[in-house]
């Protein structure tokens, strides 16, 4: 933590800044510029904290050197790590070795509808099934979701299937009862800083998909992972989904560079949704393929039998040509940037599986 | 709604679009340009999205037109609304004819320190005072607030003083505990989109403050507040504090332009918070002179009795000069912009109060 | 300057960035703290920006602290600047203590259009005129400007009315015909890096209008007014005038902070463009409020005779009551927070003006 | 095009507008809906735009449809094109068959740096050299390049390697000298909105390479290539370099959804520079094989034989190992993508060169 002092600052005012901290059991090292003076404090930094040092006087600046994260952070898990979802059939790696394809849905509509986009989704190489029960919108006047009906028709279709599913949880008093159907819960943007939301999927004993606010920085979206991890669970996968930016030809602008960001910081996974970054099907695939190359773990993507009667973001739901093309990029990129797609890891495990 | 064709679309793919709005009780007029065709929709707007015309062949795009609030908009409700907060010694309004200024602790920390924080606002000419006791941290290591002890020194300085409270509810599991302490409940920046909270604290029977989403549209602003109106509650005040840009000078880019912008479409009150969109002490003044002559309905601010003490945002939070000079302002620039201060308002209805 | 080192940084690491610091002139303190060591330098930083420090092995990061523009810095020029903009009538002031209002059409049209719009001005309480006779546009199907009959216009009207003249330059070439034409150069917000442009400016012998870049930081538009200062011209006024955001109901977010931050640290007069910013004449009048109510030393809105004419920004241009209400504005506003209106302040220095 | 009018505007309102554009040769198709009436405009929509319909009374919004840019657009030429550029040894094709590797210093800071990064730029792959003699920079005591001198370092290296040569040009006035040695020439970020320099390299008879401004939407960059077309020229490559968002882990935020967004809309080549993008070493291997994959038609990165003693941005050269993994993704991936490596390609052509 560096202390940068005002041109003004008097000796006295160093000399009280150098007090607290050293009271809070710290050290602090002056350097007198010709203009400035600036301390570099050494110690728990944590403790420094609550020292308020930005509001004494002569203080222009505090900048803070170390991450504020620490479970989450690779400095003292220096490997990056292999979340492994459970399922009904096989469990399935996101990890450093796998890339890993889930697939299905935005929202849940109907069994058949549900059935149908799961079977496409598996057609395609996807290993876990995503589906939106409870949906956040931004309108009170649309389609809020099927609630608990949904999450019965995910069990059932998790059952005919074998495949893990991943679905929203939106409110910390719903996290039971999701808990209870799916094999992994989501956190979604709009809720990336609902603090009381993470601690509750935090204690709720399964992997958590974690998507960025779409108006979080790459640090603000690892402490909300640490608000989870600190409720003793570390299988949480970041799932990068586009920032509001000023462009408007995407819904939002995927950041494909957090990617390696992440990747460089913290131990934990971190896969991509292109379908909700670009709102728009002719980009998914050019993005997914992107995904892949720059080392994302995963991707997570929309399908839809039939995208004009959606529901719910129709128009970036994928099938036909566009699914198979997806299909395609998921067999033939990932070995080309060293890894095996997670459906072949799969068999080569449990060899009768019928990913 | 305009619905905006493809230049490849086929006679029979417009053919299909005007069909489908027709069956669903609208009407399609068509307008065939040389490039393209465009379909103008008459009728009842709301169903139209369902019909998902976006995901059509042969249509490239929607454009919704009407302003997808009802309850908060002015269409139906022209003039402007005054709510008006209930407290223990008098009820305060907010609203057109008046400016509001609340004032009080970011967080609140002991007795001793809210009940001086709450002198010093209402020395100042505030008649609410602001607190918190749930806070919603980017860090889960930082200060989370006192909770319920906190709500039971804010309602013991309200008697002591007899100034109303706001103060934030972070977690729909907490509303009615807030409800039975808080003159008002305030909703904070990170949960603009907690959709479920925005529904608890719609039943919850008290006014609202509804702060905005730091990366939220104006429009997305209104449809939160339309999600609290839909639960029967109009007592809604919007809090304009900033939005995330490019900038890094302050903490946010205080919006001052969101001011008139929602006054021109929305009928709620709407003010301003100038502490934490600056997040520095030196610019909460003129920010808020700002405020009073762009015609926002009031400000709210943080003070503190010994800032660099705060366990929350010290270097924000006003005291001595700062504030003498706030009060002052106060004072003097709402006549010449039409309004009165509401303490004046308050006293020319009740003269025995003592705000 | 402090330098970051990287948690596996070796001893001879921090050794050999010493020595580079040390070699330059400079003294390096060195701070070890349990997972990082910090080094803080000490000299003239401008000499440390050639070493290259951020490329050296085991260096993580390194934070400039002090302001990177000189000339153009409160640090070595306490007070507030004022600058002159002499015209054929009188000179106008643009400082600390007055504030000046400036007006005229978006683009010169014709004599007829420029001199209504004049006196329009004129009558409302303006000092200066603005037109555009070079119009930087973003399609090149959209009116490009007059040019240099639009600058024999601006003479001609000039002339006519006394008022001082200030207009648009946008390529280094025709700065010098500009400048015989114009009392003040405006650089706008599409050329504010376009460097070669502001040494061209810096050199003509006039003061100089700096919008800011509807995407550059504060400290990015202080050091675009370095380069100019750096010509030997300090008669610079710096112009706000909205920045690029995720917000589309204004054309740009007008950065109402940037007032008084830029205050904080330069010396520079700053002035407040709400037209450009806002693109919505709706919005003229109370912006213009906040930005006499903020501490901006000037406004400078579009006028226009007849706006539905208008070859540029016809929606932004006041007429009629908007006018007189900023007229009003104008008159009112500046003695409340301690200032004259410049055409007061231009009065009594030359009471036979007929300003 | 769309006319929306306001809720208040009366019959005579629309029947003026109606009026408007039917004098102006256009035909206007009225949709009277239950709150608003919009007003669908076919004809010549150019004209449209000088009709300054937005000011009229009782309009609330006009709505362009159609692309704003002809001549770079695929409406009128489907297919993508290549562009070829020309140099002392081989021409280097840019387009949708190939991928063009293009590499080089940031600055050209002596014949020997030069000469060194122009051999490790072919070692790699690369079929064409950037180096920058007119250094753009934000601050105006940070090293501004050779100029003249720079450009006959290049010239020199030109001869040496065999490459054809891309180099920036900052300011009209210098187009015809950097012409004379450049094959290509750069107008940078800073400089998308110069419309001077553009319509000057418009006329210079050589291709152009157009980077995106950091705030420009896609929209406002193809305009941009539209002045440049407007010339005569339509041997433009497009590159996406990063936009400023609030994300500060990276110095802009690379959008690499620009890629498929351009190439459905415009029929130009558009390449990738990662290197000023992230502006970290460690980001650019893994940001190029995302422009691969997402189907960009090249990459533009920096190399520099001695980072560390780099006068400009030495921390996003590349050098050692990372040059060896990208030489090896340009190798490996575009086959993946139904391409070819651009120097494969040229090999194919004139197998005798030393590409």
């Amino acid at each position: 933590m560096v202390v940068v002092m005002t041109p003004e600052a008097t000796d006295e005012d160093v000399a009280r800044v150098v007090e607290k901290v050293e009271s809070a059991g710290g050290e602090a090292f002056v350097s007198r510029g010709v203009v400035r003076t600036i301390i570099g404090l050494v110690g728990d930094v944590d403790s420094f904290h609550h020292l308020n040092l930005r509001s004494m006087a002569g203080v222009a600046d505090v900048h803070r050197i170390s991450d504020p994260y620490k479970l989450v952070s690779r400095q003292h898990h220096a490997g990056r790590s292999t979340v492994w979802v459970a399922g009904p059939g096989h469990s399935v790696p996101v990890g450093p070795e796998t890339f890993t394809f889930i697939a299905g849905p935005c929202a849940v509509e109907s069994t058949a509808q549900t059935l149908e986009a799961a079977e496409m989704a598996r057609a395609a190489g996807a290993t876990m099934l995503r589906g939106g029960a409870f949906k956040p919108r931004t309108s009170p006047y649309a389609f809020q979701g099927l609630g608990i009906e949904g999450l019965e028709i995910l069990s059932a279709v998790r059952e005919a299937t074998g495949l893990p599913i991943v679905t929203e949880v939106v409110d910390a008093r719903d996290v039971a009862v999701v808990a209870e159907h799916a094999d992994m819960l989501q956190v979604g943007t709009r809720n990336m800083a609902n603090f009381g939301l993470l601690q509750a999927v935090g204690k709720a004993g399964k992997p958590v998909l974690l998507k960025r606010g779409m108006t979080a920085t790459v640090e603000e979206w690892l402490m909300a992972a640490e608000y989870v991890a600190q409720r003793g669970n570390l299988d949480i996968v970041l799932c990068e989904r586009g920032i509001r930016t000023f462009e408007q030809a995407t819904r939002n602008t995927l950041d494909i560079s957090a990617v390696p960001v992440v990747q460089a910081t913290s131990h934990l996974p971190v896969i991509v949704d292109p379908s909700h970054a670009a709102g728009r099907r002719d980009l998914v695939v050019p993005l997914s393929r992107a995904a892949i190359a720059v080392g994302a773990d995963g991707v997570i993507v929309d399908v839809h039998p039939d995208p004009e009667a959606a529901l719910c973001d129709g128009p970036q739901a994928l099938f036909g040509a566009d699914l198979r093309a997806l299909a395609q990029a998921v067999r033939r990129l990932p070995p080309v940037v060293g890894r095996v797609d997670a459906a072949t890891r799969i068999k080569a495990i449990a060899p009768s599986l019928t990913v």
